[in-house]
């Protein structure tokens, strides 16, 4: 059954058609539950990752309605749920600093101005197909930035534990500002803060087991585990008004205005724009390498399917959902897809009703939040981000190639030392000179014939048979501009010392591609060696690459054969020296 | 018989140890000769592309003695003639025109000071083996870029043959120029533009034949044509003289001071090196990649070998000697290498007898140029640059590859009409991109068996059996960063309609690395297919990329095994599903 045109195109755009006249009662029972135990969870974190990325903490909750809807209409994924994560609010934070101060209205304005941009881009991408661009951004380069990003996001976050005035957005910088203000440490701030990082480590790391033993069901011991950071806001905020905290000098969150904000496009300063416009692209493309992985790892769970092409679309629906809804960039988060993932949402819609959860807590819940420690916001966000550090990865990486480990390595350092975006730069530039570096030397063999068989083999590794007369090298690897100079290079001194030397043969398997530039380099070597009296032979050519071939000159110039199989060539050339 | 370290050292980076200890008389007298006939050729080319540079015609005397000397005695070619070349001096043009006014003292320091860097960056990257960064500049990008500037300098000289005041860096400038001035066109100086074009063409097109068809010998005909410019400024020279065409308004070369110059360090300004450190980097590059090529296709000819890393040193070497001598960058050219080799150049030893003969005549045969009109330089300019536009390889280019005609027309659009370092940036940028983008989206095949066969085709393209257990799928490319997560995508689609799937067999016969990436994407697609109960195995993995694999806990986790072969895989894993 065809359906017309515009049917298919909004079925690939719309995602929610489809899901959507397939919706029941039992789906809407477990979509609910699911949407009751995320926006519990949400409602901390979305304060937390609001002030870390320098914003007030409401505009956490703004970030958390609109997106999910938006992301529920366009995005592919069944489960996913976007909203704040950590490692886009630090890059927000970074990206605004350089441009306005915390706490003012032009900062507020510049991260919604960063989510359109951020949202204008993700679906330009989509729309054209350009997702790929992600792929400059290798695992080793992802998983490095997000180690140091955690690294950087805990030690900033100190101050708020001790309670004193520091800043800085380098690991040099923060850690210089901790050391000077350290004798300023509040004792009351110190103790909220240190009370809630052990509660919620062991919450984390004990209270599963406790709650299992005691007889609780696996699952619900889980949801009691993932309300920790809600309990330790409850708890902080009851104590602060028995304690008087706030005349101890704990500083508090403060009033939060409850309201929804009103939709309105961000203010376009075309210069503001500019400055914007590298981290909004480093944002849209991070935020979408994580996204997408969370939502494959999800979907295959359930043998369903995710589209990235439409993800982008999804994800840049969402981006600009925020920025009309007064919030910043969002995308999906692993913790909080993984938890409605878990309490059994089976559609998008339980984003949804999770947005109407959050509105509901920013319309009525609000007033209880203004006497809340932003210590334990810190802590909150301590806990998390330092389950994103993974050291073990470097071990890992260094273990199976120098070549990746130092692209990992640049990263940390870079986005530690040098700050966000150096840092993604410079492992991003790295891993491509460095890829480029490693196809430039192609494992490539003089290769022999296994006596009695068809076989070829290096010459260095078995003991094969060649003759004085006869050259055959296999090349290990596609020729491209990257490696056809050492192509001609490898073969002018394979064949300078061996004054015998009648025919060469390339054997080529294991070459996927020849571009010009290497076609450009065959035919420079089937001239150089035709002056020198030797024929140029090839065999074993793919088919792909030898359609491609025969759309040029090359087969006509090739002074030799192109032979189906190795065997073939040397059986034939033999002969011809032997008559 | 081992050498010293100290020897192998010296002969590594001094290869005048290796032919001077061998140097005889019969060698003498072909150097001797060739340097000759070398000479001539070069007074007219020093001249003309110094003028190209912006600079006074004798820098390009002064960069044709001692970097020849330098290179002789440290680069490994026999016959690369190196010296002022057109693109270089067009991009010293244009380096330095963004600095300093033509005609200034500031203009020709800062043209000492960019050969300087050139020399040590090629040094630089000779010693640490780090000339592979030449092969960020495609073959399609060199050439669009070569043609564009070719035609670039045709442009430019015009103003010379019509005898108007223009300038203009770009094709758009130069065109509006010459438009706008066009009416002020001097008569006696079109004269004498357009009858050396006439005269160089009817030498280079037809002299060789007539002169052949004279009775001379052909190698006799070749080098008369060669001395076509020559003859040119001679004539034009005693021309002026005798119609007193300075007094007709035709530009003349005027006074060039006789004598070199003493050596002298050029002014070290830290802002001068910043502001040329990119253009140095370009020209270094550009002046290597065609500088090995010709040397490369020279030594083919004779069977004898150059080394890549230490031509950097050699070229390094000889621009610094120009530096200090008051030239400017200077590589291998290739015209020049040809007539040299040709005329039988044994060493570095006739380029060193060439350098003898320019000084010779930078102090002796300079009066005599002070009546030569600027428009004969111009035209020999015109003439030798347009042999160097290869507008077929446009066509050549497109037909075989759209990828690789796109960097190409970036390129030379970027270099006609937004200038010469952003089209060779804009290029290798492009081809970047484009080598990603090709390698993102890897060819994959689901294949299945060849009844009564061992063999494995694509299903699409061949009747094989296939069962709705077991999908087997080939992947045609190395696996890296740019298009592991493609694998992962690829992947959660083949299998998200197959219910009944149990087994994934990967092979990978034309896979030749895996890197830390792609190692991870099959970490993860070997997770996800677990939890939808699908096993993993892999086929055919290549020894070096095994032995890879063996350091990493992928082989523990991978849930199903390693085959030898895809038959014994699918016969195995059949076998299973029958029983």
């Amino acid at each position: 059954m065809t359906r017309p045109t515009w049917q298919r195109a909004a079925a690939r755009y719309l995602p929610i058609l489809d899901w959507g006249r397939r919706y029941d009662g039992a789906v809407l029972s477990s979509d609910l539950v699911a949407a009751v135990i995320v926006t519990i969870m949400l409602i901390p974190q979305s304060l937390a990752y609001a002030m870390l990325a320098g914003l007030p903490a409401e505009v956490g909750l703004y970030a958390s309605v609109l997106p999910l809807v938006a992301y529920g209409i366009f995005g592919t994924s069944r489960t996913l749920a976007v909203g704040p994560v950590a490692v886009v609010s630090l890059m927000t934070a970074s990206a605004i600093g350089e441009i306005a101060a915390q706490g003012t209205a032009t900062y507020i304005a510049a991260a919604m101005l960063l989510a359109l941009i951020s949202g204008l881009m993700l679906i330009a991408m989509g729309l054209f197909r350009l997702g790929f661009v992600a792929n400059f951004l290798s695992h080793p380069v992802i998983s490095g930035f997000i180690t140091a990003s955690g690294l950087l996001i805990a030690a900033g976050q100190l101050k708020y534990i001790l309670g004193v005035p520091a800043g800085g957005s380098t690991l040099t910088e923060i850690v210089t500002g901790l050391a000077s203000s350290i004798g300023q440490t509040n004792a009351a701030t110190l103790a909220v803060g240190v009370a809630v990082l052990g509660f919620l480590y062991f919450v984390r790391l004990r209270l599963k087991t406790l709650l299992t033993a005691a007889g609780m069901t696996p699952r619900g011991a889980e949801f009691v585990t993932k309300a920790g950071p809600v309990l330790a806001v409850a708890g902080t905020i009851l104590a602060t008004s028995f304690f008087g905290l706030g005349d101890r000098g704990v500083a508090l969150v403060g009033a939060i205005p409850s309201g929804l904000p009103v939709p309105a496009i961000p203010v376009l300063d075309l210069e503001l724009i500019r400055a914007l416009a590298v981290p909004a692209l480093l944002i849209s493309l991070i935020g979408f390498v994580e996204s997408v992985s969370v939502a494959q790892t999800l979907a295959a769970k359930r043998r369903q399917r995710i589209v990235p092409d439409q993800e982008l679309i999804g994800l840049g629906a969402a981006n600009i959902a925020s920025a009309i809804s007064s919030g910043y960039p969002v995308t999906g988060g692993f913790a909080r897809s993984v938890v409605n993932f878990d309490a059994g949402a089976q559609t998008p819609a339980a984003g949804m009703f999770t947005a109407i959860g959050i509105a509901g807590a920013t319309l009525f819940l609000t007033p209880l939040l203004a006497d809340l420690p932003r210590a334990t916001l810190a802590a909150t966000i301590i806990v998390a981000v330092l389950s994103l550090v993974d050291l073990s990865a470097l071990r890992r990486v260094w273990t199976y190639s120098k070549i990746d480990f130092s692209a990992m390595a640049a990263t940390i350092l870079g986005t530690l030392f040098l700050g966000v975006e150096t840092g993604v730069v410079a492992g991003v530039a790295l891993s491509l000179l460095l890829h480029l570096y490693r196809t430039s030397r192609p494992h490539m063999a003089v290769v022999g014939n296994v006596e009695g068989t068809e076989h070829f083999r290096n010459v260095e590794r078995h003991a094969v048979t060649t003759s004085p007369e006869i050259l055959s090298i296999r090349v290990d690897e596609s020729l491209y501009f990257a490696n056809s100079r050492y192509l001609e290079d490898r073969i002018a001194e394979l064949t300078a010392d061996r004054p015998e030397l009648k025919h060469l043969i390339l054997m080529c398997p294991a070459v996927n591609a020849i571009d010009a530039s290497a076609l450009e380099s065959l035919e420079e070597i089937n001239h150089r060696l035709d002056t020198a009296g030797i024929t140029l032979h090839l065999s074993e050519v793919k088919g792909p690459v030898m359609d491609r071939l025969k759309r040029s000159h090359f087969l006509q110039e090739l002074t030799g054969e192109v032979f189906f199989s190795q065997y073939q060539a040397v059986k034939k050339l033999g002969a011809l020296q032997a008559a």
